[in-house]
């Protein structure tokens, strides 16, 4: 498929045009054309472009609303309209001209994650701070892997993850103050992986120690059927066999929470057979369900194993800003480590986990380094600096607490609990309206703002099967209400416990009573629509028997 | 220590004020003081913070010579001078409050890693596109975790990835159009560990289908003493045991090179002990001394024993986009993986590493993942779409692609190689001065932009230890030159083979030839200056003797 050569200026060759390279030796660099722009960190021009920029996407947030949620596009859409190969030399005004296709070619093709009516997955929550402390962190560009390589960063972090911990109501046991501490992370996976290494490495050294014969093929992982895929993968990338992992099946009837019984059974039976109890992943807010096992209980289930208890709170962490929802982490003081992605619904915009580890130097047996090339710093002698290198996978960083200091000086504590709350308070409006609607089913007790409901099986219809089946319409419908126009709303599913069910999950920004209301409204409409079509059909088959 | 109560408005309680705490129950909420500022996202307040922002950056970088590299700070100094704790709320005006905090504060305390005189480590190369790019996409900010998730996120991560592919000349089974494929991720630590997992569970697999008898803790992996710790790292969090891991030794006669005659022997010696060859992890301009390893030969080898060859060229990767430069991966078609940062080289500032694999399959089988809360996209079925949480550690990621896009459209190839090579030229240059200087040597002939060298150790010193201890000092008075003062530069050291040595790694985009002659002169003002005072003290210990 022949793209079209926009990018190219005529007058100068395309790679394909020139046998696929063009040879200049090094001693001729002056002979050869310039580039447009011959220092590319020119502040004059970084002015210029970036001004641009700003004002593109204060226009995107603008016409957020306008966009359908999600696109209506298939595979390939993109593919098709761009050449095959990147441009030789840019066309004239590149940067405008790129900027347009970001605007006519990419918008249109995306999910907008920030659309006032994305009500799927879980949020990842934008402000103007956080995408600005992006901006800054990118701006400005240092590498903190040490104290040294930038002190200012790597002080900054310690500050603001101890910042985060008290406005989050964590023990202080996981704060610097504390003798614990944190750090700034990209995801949740790397925070269970990074925890799970250290945890493997403490109990492989253990075992080493008292001779038992055991190794890393005898190790067992636990979590629930609700934990999420992120602790299979990490547990999978650290080496853990994948049949000792084990998946604790929740009940509906314990609001899909771990149980505390079980977990100690599963121990039991493992200890039973030869193998060695690792780590524990408690979840605070699952992904299916927002679920909340009980921190207290399965500590105390795990500390008779000697395995280490790790919270994801990747979610709902950001609830425990408002301290009515402190319960939710009772017994905390007894973790090993807890995690919670301030981009989710803390307005810290992608990317920003902060992990808590209660011993960092367990993090720090596990994954540091020590190598000739990596400067230490005279002044650093003597003093106890942390060097974030050695607290996660990578050794390259960005310098994620300039974003999240922003966010939290900015907006404030009170400011991020306004911002929680109304959330909680719109998810409450949309699970009573569920409630008032005999046709529909709260599957699950709301926890914090994301509901999980369905369309009672009509009678007629009958089986659980017949009842997914239905809802799995609905959900296609509601997202495609409107012709997938910008009316519609966006939501996901989850399948617990053999039930299909809707998730509306609020947190958008954006998001205002309004498009609660409005979703809502268009579930009603398509429910109808559909029930109304299920009795034609169940009419019809009744009338040809 | 009490920090300045700086951040809080005097009206309003601080949380310590207050019992730490403020409950404001959700059904009261609009009885609490609302939030300063309603919307987090108004397009309105972004413009205007925005433009701040975009100015506060172009100042920085027309003031970036101002500032020493490296800060005469001592642990701490930030800490002392922040609250303990986040502003319960704003003070008035607090973003540009925060803005003249970052300048007083944070900026003075930072290694500004863009300086034109930072020669340290590898540079962490930024441009106005590149830093543009991140800004769009911190503010479109949506997580493309799967095609259905932002599908032209998904689609533009494709495209580009083969773009870049093609622009450093990698090999067509390398890219999606010859079979392979690549993706986006944050660091090569990441890379190499997505690799190693995927190489680890085939091996596995295979040794499971034979009935070997062999485990995960017979798989061995190798590297030469030069590769980076990264490699290590990787391997540790993979579970593959500490002693398993081979670190062939170099020699200087090679060029620090692993050699393949060393690397069959050691491959031989634990086949031949029972032990399971699974990687090589090949490097393309070493960290230390920019050392090329011989891509075709150890692919011959490693074939021989079915292992995964990965080369990682973080660094040198970049000047693959120089058709003079392609020699250094020749044999490239027989490589499992290859990974390189154009974060590090080639103005896609921080993160940005690209992985290409020959068998995605293969990645996608050790991290893919399938659960029902994975929102399936109708027009995706029969489709071949990739899901890109499938190749790689974290399932939620950024938007990378625009931002490469970006760089690669608005600077086009030839762009990048004027940028490469103005880079070689200048350390071609500084190379030439150290060589016509009869006290110094350049202790490893240059492959690309990195210079190693050192002051030769006087006759009347003797030994390399007393030479080592030499240029220890003078890389300690080269970076506190002018008392750390705005003149001086930054440079970093090496230690290999029992050699300590200078290393001047041209790459900051600001960099310009002067900023390279005046980095020589003041070596060669320091270096005589010790020498100096050594003979000085040479004089008085004959004297005294």
């Amino acid at each position: 498929m022949a793209p079209p050569s926009r990018y190219h200026d005529n007058r100068l060759p395309t790679p394909q045009q020139n046998g696929g390279v063009v040879v200049v030796p090094a001693e001729e660099e002056t002979e050869a054309p310039l580039p447009q722009c011959e220092n590319q960190l020119d502040p004059d021009e970084f002015r210029r472009q970036g001004h641009q920029v700003i004002d593109f996407i204060a226009d995107y947030y603008a016409r957020m609303g306008d966009y359908p949620v999600h696109p209506s596009v298939t595979p390939g859409f993109l593919h098709r309209q761009l050449p095959d190969h990147a441009p030789s030399r840019p066309e004239p005004h590149a940067f405008a001209a790129a900027l347009q296709d970001v605007r006519d070619l990419i918008l249109p093709g995306l999910t907008h994650w920030q659309s006032p009516r994305h009500f799927a997955h879980f949020p990842a929550s934008s402000s103007t701070v956080g995408a600005l402390g992006e901006a800054l962190i990118a701006g400005i560009n240092v590498v903190p892997f040490t104290w040294a390589a930038s002190p200012a960063a790597t002080e900054l972090e310690m500050v603001v993850v101890d910042w985060l911990g008290k406005a989050l109501h964590l023990p202080g046991s996981l704060l610097f103050g504390g003798g614990g501490g944190g750090t700034l992370l990209g995801t949740s996976c790397e925070a269970i992986l990074c925890t799970l290494v250290a945890a493997r490495d403490r109990k492989l050294a253990d075992i080493a120690a008292r001779s038992s014969g055991k190794g890393i093929e005898d190790l067992v992982v636990y979590c629930s059927d609700q934990t999420h895929f992120a602790f299979h993968k990490a547990a999978r990338i650290a080496g853990i066999r994948r049949e000792n992992c084990r998946s604790v099946a929740t009940r509906r009837g314990d609001m899909f929470a771990l149980s505390p019984a079980d977990l100690d059974a599963a121990m039991r039976a493992d200890v039973d057979a030869g193998m060695v109890p690792l780590f524990v992943c408690a979840t605070v807010g699952t992904t299916q369900t927002g679920a909340v096992d009980p921190v207290r209980e399965l500590c105390a289930v795990a500390a008779a194993h000697g395995a280490w208890v790790h919270v994801d709170a990747a979610y709902a962490g950001s609830a425990l800003v408002c301290p009515e929802f402190g319960h939710v982490i009772d017994g905390a003081e007894a973790v090993d480590s807890f995690s919670m992605n301030a981009h989710k619904w803390l307005l810290a915009n992608t990317d920003c986990c902060a992990l808590w580890v209660a011993r960092p130097a367990a993090l720090v047996a596990a994954l540091g380094t020590e190598q000739e090339y990596i400067l230490k710093d005279a002044a650093a002698a003597g003093h106890d600096v942390v060097d974030y290198k050695d607290w996660s996978i990578t050794l390259t960083r960005r310098f994620r607490a300039l974003k999240l200091w922003l966010v939290l000086r900015v907006y404030g504590v009170e400011g991020l609990r306004d911002h929680v709350r109304s959330h909680v308070r719109m998810a409450a409006a949309f699970e009573g309206m569920v409630r008032d609607d005999a046709r529909f089913e709260v599957v699950v007790t709301r926890w914090f703002s994301l509901v999980c409901f369905r369309l009672r099986s009509p009678e007629s219809l009958g089986g659980e099967k017949a009842a997914n089946e239905l809802n799995r319409r609905l959900l296609e419908e509601v997202n495609n209400a409107t012709g997938g126009g910008s009316g519609a709303p966006y939501m996901s599913s989850a399948m617990v416990g053999g039930v299909y069910m809707l998730r509306c999950a609020v947190g958008s920004t954006l998001t205002e009573d309004r498009h609660v209301r409005e979703a809502w409204k268009v579930v009603q409409d398509r429910a109808a629509s559909l029930l109304r079509k299920m009795e034609i059909i169940a009419c019809w088959e009744v009338a040809n028997q």
